[in-house]
């Protein structure tokens, strides 16, 4: 594949299984407000957490094909699943700087934990992946890093079940065995995870700190583009998001905006199958 | 599309999202046990009961496409969100019979309920569609039917959390505007609610009928075989399944063997799209 220089002007591509990635696309608007983002959420497919490393790849390369047809300047998975297992694929096939939340997520727990004993959650292909525990310790080998899957948080959030006493319980009991383990630090290793943090911070107690990988991953999307000369100059214009979705753009809407913050507007629908 | 009258011997080709569909299989396969099955799983793009009429009626044609590459005499919808939204695609593109898990669940319903009050759980999906009123009130327009979407009962059956705590609690509050409007006879309209009876029967409590329509749907298969000219005399060798899934056979093996009531072997992985 040759790689041509990206256009300093060009956006920036950011995906996610459906929704959950706008909890990044939230940071990178707000850290970033001159640039201009194209977000995909492949609706149609959702979840990729409960699906095959394999499928997941061929998904995120499908996504990644149409990210390259509007000439992004970076690729950025703004999906933990995509993010532990399509990497390698992704930095192999694409001409432009990639970047995942995992990486982000590791450096923030680093920081924060000061008893070396650090919990991350996410969906089952996350966790079994375990990427998390890879980028930790590749940064310090001497942190312990205990993992487990929580598969009905995606679903919960989905329903707007964020205070209920039913997710309550769902959270102690998945955190239990990590709490067992006198975890200091719990990485939110899922975009869908934030909206659930005051939960699981009563149930995680205060002596817990949580990371939510979103904020980093901006600033780590600040840095590369830095390093690849393709930050645009705070001087020029606003930017913005475009959006995309591979199932109604109405229930996207619906949903996303409680992962933007903020209302949603002019979505527009895409097969991405054999793109 | 041309007309092939299809072979006596040919299998019938049976599609569900996921393993639900299995719990029709296991019916199918007690009923008809000389006859040839062919089952697909569409795992990679589980579940359906929260996606788009469009996307629903796009992946069920790919399905049946793929199945009538194996020269099925039948198709059987073993879902009901395609069962709900995709029926009239299917019967106008398919050369075989087609049929679906609604129609036999409604017909169940109408037998069962005395005070003529039924209720119906299912997929957001299948509720929307209300195909579960017409098909009860085009039977019989004095019969109420309510229903209520229950997205978190799938999740909660591929967690394995059949009789836990937190199980009884989403069933009590799911269930409990049904039960504000008396019913007596609730249709289990999703194919994985048949693993929740016992839990959603101790809910509801003794005076309301629970109504699987996989047994119905084999019945219905039965007789449309029959009236087609293409059921397999009783005094032939035995049949069986063949199963086929879109993502890792491992884990549609894992899940399946609850829905199937016993092990699963031989399950081969394909890919849908464009099929």
């Amino acid at each position: 594949m040759k790689t041509v220089r990206p256009e300093i002007d060009a956006p920036i591509g950011v995906f996610d299984s459906g929704v959950g990635g706008l909890t990044v696309i939230r940071s990178l608007l707000s850290l970033l407000p001159n640039e201009k983002f194209i977000y995909v959420g492949d609706t149609a497919r959702v979840p990729y957490g409960t699906k095959s490393p394999e499928t997941v790849r061929r998904y995120a390369l499908e996504i990644a094909g149409f990210l390259l047809k509007s000439q992004v300047k970076m690729v950025v998975a703004a999906c933990n699943t995509v993010s532990a297992l399509a990497m390698d694929k992704l930095r192999l096939f694409l001409p432009v700087s990639v970047l995942g939340v995992i990486e982000p997520g590791a450096r923030a727990a680093l920081a924060a934990s000061k008893h070396r004993r650090v919990g991350v959650i996410g969906t089952e292909a996350t966790v079994r992946s375990r990427a998390y525990q890879q980028a930790i310790n590749r940064l310090d080998d001497s942190i312990k890093v205990f993992s487990s899957p929580c598969p009905l948080f995606v679903p919960l959030v989905e329903e707007g079940w964020l205070g209920h006493a039913v997710t309550k319980q769902v959270a102690a009991q998945y955190l239990s065995p990590l709490l067992a383990k006198k975890i200091d630090t719990l990485v939110l290793g899922c975009t869908h995870y934030p909206l659930l943090k005051p939960v699981i911070q009563r149930v995680a107690g205060p002596g817990v700190e949580l990371i939510d990988s979103a904020d980093e991953t901006a600033k780590a999307v600040r840095s590369r583009l830095e390093q690849d000369g393709l930050l645009l100059p705070p001087s020029r214009k606003r930017g913005g998001a475009e959006f995309f979705s591979s199932d109604d753009p109405a229930k996207f809407m619906f949903l996303g905006q409680k992962f933007l913050g903020s209302a949603l507007r002019g979505v527009e629908r895409i097969q991405l199958e054999g793109v």
